[in-house]
């Protein structure tokens, strides 16, 4: 059963792409990528760098040699939404999600997406911070 | 490097350790299982049947051929920061928790020390649920 990664071109999505892959590869499972944007006013500005993210990371994963899939969605829901309805229809065991480190001083909130993830997913979730 | 969970005699907190032992086989790594109670008024009530059931845990473990340690904390700490601070002194890969389910109905927060755990960890966090 696969591993569902949720990728935003920040280096939280990246180290939560990464450990994904390390996971994937442990368990020998399909690693699903699915890249979520709300889309809106200001979405066809962001649009061509958006593929071009989702094209580096296709890339990226053909060289490493796993099995996956990449959904790039635009369809005006919350990436928690998009992200735990494809681990349900997909019957994931995890998901992986990037965290942002709370500043030695900062109090930082969690969130609202991550936290929508954790608490809605059926499958267990596995929260990553960049190094 | 090993892997910390937090143990409490509860669903979410018997998945956790069910988890942690299926992460610890699969890494092959030392599982440190970590039972915090902040003690207090009523703590003298509760401690034998706190005991009996870090008995049970170690038992089990036992049992299962995993390498393990089992470290039951009474000492005015939130769980939080017992499992964040053990961790971090042992160099751990990753914390295992368990997370209560939403209700189809309730809105249910994130419990505080959930939430500490997910944001102070300086390893990656697996949030579990109960079947």
């Amino acid at each position: 059963m696969p591993i569902v990664v949720g990728f935003i071109p920040t280096k939280e999505g990246r180290a939560a792409l990464d450990r994904a892959v390390e996971e994937a590869q442990l368990r020998n499972e399909r690693l699903i990528v699915v890249s979520s944007n709300k889309g809106g006013e200001n979405f066809s500005r962001d649009v061509v760098q958006f593929d071009d993210e989702l094209e580096k990371v296709t890339k990226d994963l053909e060289a490493r040699g796993i099995e996956f899939d990449v959904h790039g969605l635009v369809r005006g829901n919350e990436p928690a939404e998009d992200l735990v309805e494809i681990a349900e229809k997909q019957n994931a065991t995890l998901i992986v999600i990037g965290l942002r480190r709370r500043s030695p001083v900062g109090k930082l909130l969690m969130g609202s997406n991550a936290q929508r993830i954790l608490l809605d997913a059926n499958c267990d979730v596995l929260a990553v911070k960049p190094n």
